[in-house]
């Protein structure tokens, strides 16, 4: 099993060096923290996943959740764990003081997410559901819902979720079928339906699980507009007594990975006797439910990061280790073999996986930045946060999903067959890296959502914000001599992407199916653009530090992202100009093609 | 569960109106056959599939195999297939009559063992590594070792293994330290030492296991030069009874997939009793091993377009049932949701893995082809045939496993979190798909082979032999008018093709480590190409159909390649574009990146 799983040093670098979350401390919400503070709460992190978390990874892989007289039992490992992240506040570290929270900076948070993931990321889904939820609680719901519910969430004992999908309605949100009734009291819902792929939708480490779900009240308008928001209890309160609320689980999925956290299919109100609780006001639920879908888009981003770096970790590990084979310019077969690492394939996977899953991390920082100044800025300067935030979010959710799978595939790959059998965790990586394309709007709904959406709103406003972000950081690397030839790149680079957008928004007026229809290869193209960015912006704080005379691990770390960053603009970049070759033909084949054709 | 699992129409396609299987029959080795007994080959694959294998493939990626007592236990399941494929004649049938066998062509043969692939994978492995440790006997074995063994092989009775691999000794054979030391019995050598992840190794489904086994005579020459191969069973006969020959299972690998084939860990030798009888002469192993190593490959090609097959159909299926969304250009919600096989996103992933799969069908058929004509062919022209095989080898073992990876990943992507859960058959075949890039040489190792071996050897004359393949297909479409800018498309793409091949054997003689420091590039370059000109020969056969008039069916058929070419060329071959761009590039960044920098 290998040691290693995230690097702290990297960590610090992003947060401290190229950051800048200290600065954060200058806003009045976060004025109690400095990097003390920080820093505790990563250590903490650290300690609980080294301790707790990451023992159980394997286990919780062979032993699946199963459903159990009508409940889901969950490995007895995750008891102390969520116990852990109750106590010790993790589940409102973000929230105010006064709702008994720590107002950590969200960029934090999200660090000490990554360290849970990264140790064992099943495990981690627990709080940060719970916390999401909440939130929604506290954003919108009125005083009553949030003294009777949060309270308990914050402690752990309840478990929160978020249930969207029906077994009708999956990336269709509009379609959902789950009905709520009014009843006699002012915002009490009789609710009716189904939902399914609900994470922790039901477990045995909890007394009751608070539903944050969408359902539409009779009546009202059809498709997205008619969606209200519901608190729905597994459990709710009579008599101050906790008494079955009708929500019946009737399954538990068994899946390719990720299978230590439950994944519930509930019946709701088949016994109409399901309530469900308002929350905000009627038909907002979708505009509700995505303050906590962004948030989760990005936390899908950051499980995807988090996984691909404990794989880069455990096959760095073993080809430093593992001896096979001999250097290409020395055959000589009396000699020892040697470790794999000196082989250029195998750095060529490791640079890969370095390449990847740093840069997705620090695009993630970026964006866990962007959010906490949004919510401390005003005025314009919050605004231009926002939309920035906003741009970002499905390439942050979608460039990590799906490059993971293929990091955690060439972590595999060094391992060979030793990577494929289950006496490794590569292989176990590598399936639950799977999950992230799909959860929280699959790729191809993020491809529609970048091209068809984010980038036209607002005139086009976010993507000029990131170009101008873009262009300020190839004018500070044209001033650094090493980094110059990466700067020119980039620009480069720029105008080609930049004419691929102009040429796609040209199509939009003609024929919406064919201006969308590569939304998803548009999506890549803009994702390797962001991520060498960010590769460029990690490279002026490495070469500065090296220009100040970094040594020993210092040096050997700062001369680690150069290369990387080299890796990058060699093997990734590159890719823009097959891309681009494709999305500005005018063969519109995936239109054309006939279903019976296949 | 999906119902159709391999296109017996594209398999007729490629045999018939392709590759002109038929024509085989004009040559002496082959004259007894017909299309009609090739089919009732291919029928009969069918049947028992259908019948035998497919039924099992979930159960026996369940219920894995244990050892239990020092014994292996498979799935029960597999007895009556295991003595089927004996009974049947599987093993033997591509053998000489007088060897029992009925002189099919190969070309039919691994068409028919396709179909098994597809059906169950797993299951599929037993009969052919029996057929290829047979075949080495027959083809390098003394008579008495052919009339000892080979027998019992036929009749699926005993099976036969190729055993390599030892735990300091994966990709670098040379470096194997199982030995074999003289007795006073000519030809019978006492052997010692271990080997890892033997596909069948041991099994409670037949009576014996005859191991095809590397080791190294001692005093022999050191590295590849000293490696000699023995018939190694498992049990050995003394006085008309089988005794054990001290070939103890010391564990069965638990693997991601492919989890039904049992893969064991042998210890040969440990109680000093282990014989082994030497197949040809000594130290001549490795050229031995070669031929079924060559036959293994191709073998694992198929394999992976197999399982790639099975979840293109899977996802293909579920794409035209599955209502989700509307089209883009009609958004209207009362409208009812249509089959998601109407989202050109969707088709385009069902396109991408049409496009890998039956190209690589057509390349694997090709290259059967190649091996049959070889076979009955004479001097030059036969020269020819083993030129082009080997040198396609590589691309035809690695393109379709690292390619099906791909592809089994947008099944799994086209069926949502569906896909994710064990409901669904599509991530099962993810999870098979895998170990393909890895067993029988990793890609990294193809890799080498073709840029290091297989581009130069002949002062490149293979390379010229395919280039005039490529040109006469090029000519041949460019006659045609639909398929004269995909001639065109394809010429400048051999070009820059060329211009990377040259530049990169400019560095030859340079640096030998720059030279093939991106050899696993160059695989994938080279396998773009060669799918690209498969696509090329098909459409061509399917453009003649269309213009002769098809109708119905046939029609769709046929406009389904057309367009999957067009796919393919839009999609698949840009990539090359990216490729170029850093295989002619000078920053060796994967050279000179050191271990302490990662």
């Amino acid at each position: 099993m290998a040691n290693q799983f995230y690097s702290k040093r990297n960590l610090q670098f992003l947060l401290y060096e190229v950051f800048d979350t200290e600065s954060l401390t200058q806003y009045n919400y976060y004025q109690d923290h400095a990097r003390e503070t920080f820093d505790m709460v990563l250590d903490s992190a650290e300690q609980i996943s080294e301790k707790l978390l990451k023992p159980l990874l394997t286990e919780m892989d062979r032993k699946e959740p199963q459903l159990v007289d009508g409940k889901i039992k969950i490995h007895e490992g995750m008891f102390p764990i969520l116990k852990k992240f109750g106590e010790d506040g993790w589940i409102n570290a973000g929230f105010n003081y006064d709702e008994g929270g720590q107002q950590i900076p969200s960029t934090v948070l999200s660090s000490a997410a990554f360290i849970f993931q990264a140790a064992n990321y099943s495990s981690s889904v627990f709080p940060f559901l719970t916390s999401g939820a909440a939130n929604l609680i506290r954003s919108f719901g009125s005083q009553e819902l949030k003294d009777t519910f949060t309270p308990k969430m914050y402690t752990g004992d309840w478990q929160g979720t978020m249930a969207l999908t029906e077994p009708d309605a999956g990336s269709s949100l509009s379609d959902i079928t789950t009905t709520a009734e009014p009843t006699e009291n002012q915002g009490v819902y009789k609710i009716k339906g189904q939902k399914i792929y609900i994470s922790a939708g039901d477990h045995d480490g909890c007394d009751n699980v608070i539903h944050l779900m969408l359902a539409k009240i009779k009546g009202g308008p059809s498709g997205a507009k008619g969606i209200s928001l519901f608190v729905v209890p597994q459990k709710r309160t009579q008599n101050s007594e906790l008494i079955s609320n009708d929500v019946i689980t009737a399954g538990v999925y068994h899946k390719m990975g990720y299978k230590g956290a439950p994944i519930a299919h509930l019946m709701v109100g088949s016994n109409d006797n399901t309530f469900g609780y308002l929350v905000g006001e009627p038909h907002k639920g979708l505009s509700y439910m995505f303050q906590m879908m962004n948030e989760a888009r990005i936390g899908v981003g950051m499980n995807a990061t988090a996984i691909g770096t404990a794989a880069y970790y455990a096959s760095l590990e073993y080809a430093k280790e593992r001896p096979q084979g001999r250097v290409i310019s020395d055959k000589d077969i009396t000699k020892p073999q040697v470790q794999i690492i000196r082989h250029a394939d195998v750095k060529r996977m490791l640079l890969f996986q370095k390449a990847v899953v740093e840069g997705s991390l620090a695009l993630l920082t970026q964006c866990s930045m962007y959010a906490d100044l949004a919510s401390v800025t005003e005025g314009e300067e919050r605004e231009h946060y926002h939309l920035l935030l906003d741009l970002l979010t499905p390439i942050a959710k979608s460039y990590p999903s799906e490059m993971c799978c293929l990091t955690t595939s060439a972590a595999v790959q060094i391992l060979g067959g030793a990577g494929y059998t289950t006496d490794f965790p590569v292989e176990q990586f590598y399936r639950e890296a799977r999950i992230h394309p799909i959860h929280e709007g699959t790729t191809g709904i993020h491809g529609l959502d970048l091209l068809g959406r984010k980038i036209i709103i607002k005139n086009g406003k976010s993507l000029q914000l990131l170009v101008a972000e873009m262009l300020k950081t190839i004018e500070k690397a044209n001033s650094i001599d090493r980094l110059k030839p990466f700067a020119q790149k980039l620009q480069v680079y720029l105008g080609k992407a930049d004419t691929v957008t102009k040429h796609l928004l040209s199509l939009a007026s003609k024929d919406l199916e064919i201006f969308l229809s590569d939304a998803t290869l548009y999506l890549e193209l803009f994702g390797i653009m962001t991520i060498s960015w960010q590769w460029l912006v990690q490279a002026i704080k490495a070469e500065e530090a090296l220009l100040a005379g970094a040594t020993g691990n210092d040096f050997d770390f700062y001369q680690g992202k150069i290369f990387t960053l080299r890796y990058f603009y060699e093997y990734e970049l590159v890719k823009i100009d097959s891309l681009m070759k494709r999305l500005l033909s005018e063969d519109n084949v995936t239109v054309e093609m006939e279903a019976g054709w296949f």
